[in-house]
């Protein structure tokens, strides 16, 4: 079977021993001392290209998660997949290691301003020759704004208005410098020409800055945006900026509802469906045979510890666990939480069939099988409109990318729905031409 | 002759073509367009640590300077070392290319927030096995509070006030880990010990941060703190947080007499003068023989740009030179500027018995000579208690960095006053023992 369409994968990173999967960690594979070592990310960045990845990009947090029982102890002290490093140290290191993988920070409009953002990812970009990405967030915990001074999170709506205004600051600065403002010509003297680089001069509801920016134009002129927002505003705003979306679907069915959404979204914004990628996260687990990966996954789900699982999810739902289980599940998460976490699981209950207490204890769903039998559903997803690609966290770090690299690519290469080679040099050409 | 104390060497660096001397970057030997490329910083770092340097640092700004009739035309167009690329991304692909070069960030207490700077820097410690350093400034140009947001940079008092309190925040943050509090036990599925992780809870008069810190504890604990302010406020910050001192004296005398203040300020805070390690800015150039430094040096100033000059030094004075001129120096610098630089002027005008004006378009004063001379130099000023070791800006990039390797700290070794291997493993254990 072939295709002309190809799809994508990017790698779910985390400054921490495995990534999401609660438990992963203690698996006598995963390294634990190397988190603070650039041999790690340096291993890390040449396996994904070897692989032919789309990118690598790290989730982050700027606190330790405090929600369960009101207290960090659940989630740090069990291994919750905290940012151990800050990913912005990582990066330039993988980029150093690497020559056509996109490699993606995820880095906060709330907490940050936009000058030192346009700089920092702009820099990414020079360094890298172009494979720069960023991850949108706007922050959900009210850990992170003590952290940065303030009582709470500001509410959504103020966080999301925040985050447009910071976006149209990075674009202008960003687009300071006009390709060519560089001369550096040693006999004339001319190092720049002025007339080619401009101020920015943005003044916004929420932050202010006079530009130009201190760097040169960067080889993709800015990053790739990428975003995860699955409330209504969060697609609004990943309907305006966003060339890559990330979403985790309870089922095929939700993915294809989100996707067809985004799509509408994109053309009232007179933007093209294929302008912007929607990737599913998946979680797999492969063997050689189907036994060998069963085998896999329940030693994997024996690692799991449940508090560590409710600790994790009461973080990314904003709520205490501990305190609501008893409650019905909410429609929506309050200033606190991610909206999509919360759909998700409301979702698995519905057609497990299980009560919502009984969801959030358990850790994610895995997708288990033969490189053949996980390619058949990524290739069904594909096929019917739920993606164009996957994000990839690593249940086992760094086995599930070397599985990936070494079974499940080659797959998917011989079924012509992967690239065997990369068709661009930079991350926004590999997107717009996936080979 | 043989001496037991030994010198410090530090290299002053900038993310463009050189870093401080006017015209350098129009040398042929300098590359230009590598000030984007890993490869740049990995052999920059490989040279520093073979030459055994204790550290590299980045002076860096977060605007293109202005000021020299207002506006940026000169400044860039000529040349001007402006930061070209995040130091903040360079940093971590030299510590991957080295195992004991310290390697400084130049951050602002103005424009950062404590815990972004803890994190960061913590970050650097921990990927680089405990060589991170930061140049501690409160910024000096209203074109870099334009940047953030503001009409123009707050008081010098009420900066330094920031500063205290940012730095009171980032220890906090820095000790919220306990040494031991990272368990990661597979076995019993500890993977944090959370009674040794504490909050920060700091609320200072500009800066508040709950903590903790999402990192744990570096092997430094914190990055070696360093610091340049010459004015009055400027060196009792230093007194009270500094461990390594930059001084630009326009004589050596000046410099007896600023480290002195220094040890003097020391005492009164409850410090050792071996607590703090004062380096003197020097810009060489070596020859195999005096003619062939003179040769180089000629050659060097025949490239600089008088325009390129005034520009850097308005900046650097906080002052428009080219409105200013016919009026008389003034004695300290405003709410711009650096007073290092105008008391360095005021006193080269003196000694040389030139008018300001004429002394402000010249380059900086270079140290020209064969090994055996500039070590001379070197070694009357360290044994004369002007200083404890020199901060060597590159008059060529790196050409000044092969020659200082190659020519001059073999010449330094040989007389004792410099190490021939590296002492510790951090950069804390090497200032504390040069070897």
């Amino acid at each position: 079977m072939t295709t002309t369409r190809k799809m994508h994968l990017v790698a779910y990173l985390r400054t921490n021993s495995t990534a999401s999967y609660a438990g992963g960690w203690r698996h006598p594979s995963a390294p634990l001392a190397d988190v603070w070592s650039p041999e790690r990310y340096q291993s890390l960045a040449r396996l994904l290209e070897t692989a032919r990845f789309d990118a690598g990009f790290f989730a982050d947090n700027l606190a330790l998660p405090d929600l369960y029982k009101g207290r960090i102890d659940d989630y740090i002290g069990r291994g919750g997949q905290a940012s151990l490093l800050d990913p912005m140290i990582a990066l330039p290191i993988m980029a150093a290691a690497t020559s056509h993988l996109g490699l993606g920070a995820t880095l906060s409009t709330t907490f940050n301003d936009p000058y030192h953002l346009a700089r920092s990812l702009g820099s990414l970009d020079l360094i890298s020759g172009g494979r720069a990405a960023w991850n949108v967030v706007t922050s959900t915990m009210d850990a992170e704004a003590r952290n940065f001074g303030m009582a709470a999170m500001p509410d959504k709506g103020s966080r999301y208005e925040r985050a447009d205004d910071v976006l149209e600051a990075c674009t202008k600065l960003w687009d300071s410098w006009e390709p060519g403002a560089l001369v550096m010509d040693r006999e004339s003297g001319v190092f720049a020409d002025p007339s080619r680089i401009h101020a920015a001069n943005h003044r916004g509801p929420h932050v202010a800055t006079a530009g130009p920016l201190g760097i040169p134009r960067s080889p993709q002129g800015r990053p790739v945006l990428m975003q995860a927002g699955a409330s209504d505003r969060g697609r609004a705003f990943a309907a305006r900026w966003a060339e890559l979306v990330f979403a985790s679907p309870a089922t095929k069915e939700a993915g294809i509802g989100f996707r067809a959404d985004l799509h509408e979204r994109l053309r009232a914004a007179g933007r093209g469906p294929d302008s912007c990628k929607v990737l599913t996260s998946m979680s797999i687990v492969l063997g050689e045979t189907e036994q060998i990966a069963r085998d896999r996954a329940a030693y994997l789900e024996a690692l799991v510890d449940p508090e560590l699982v409710l600790a994790s999810n009461s973080s990314l739902m904003g709520v205490d666990l501990h305190e609501t289980l008893k409650q019905p599940a909410p429609a929506e998460v309050g200033n606190q939480g991610v909206q999509g976490t919360l759909d998700r699981m409301t979702a698995t209950a519905a057609a497990r069939k299980t009560s919502f207490a009984e969801t959030v204890r358990r850790p994610r769903d895995l997708f288990v099988g033969t490189p053949g039998q996980i390619a058949d559903t990524m290739e069904d997803w594909f096929t019917s409109g739920a993606c164009d690609g996957f994000v990839l966290p690593p249940t086992v770090y760094p086995g599930t990318f070397e599985d990936a690299a070494r079974l499940l690519v080659p797959e998917l290469q011989k079924r012509g729905l992967f690239r065997r080679d990369y068709a661009g040099r930079t991350l926004r050409d590999n997107l717009r031409n996936p080979g």
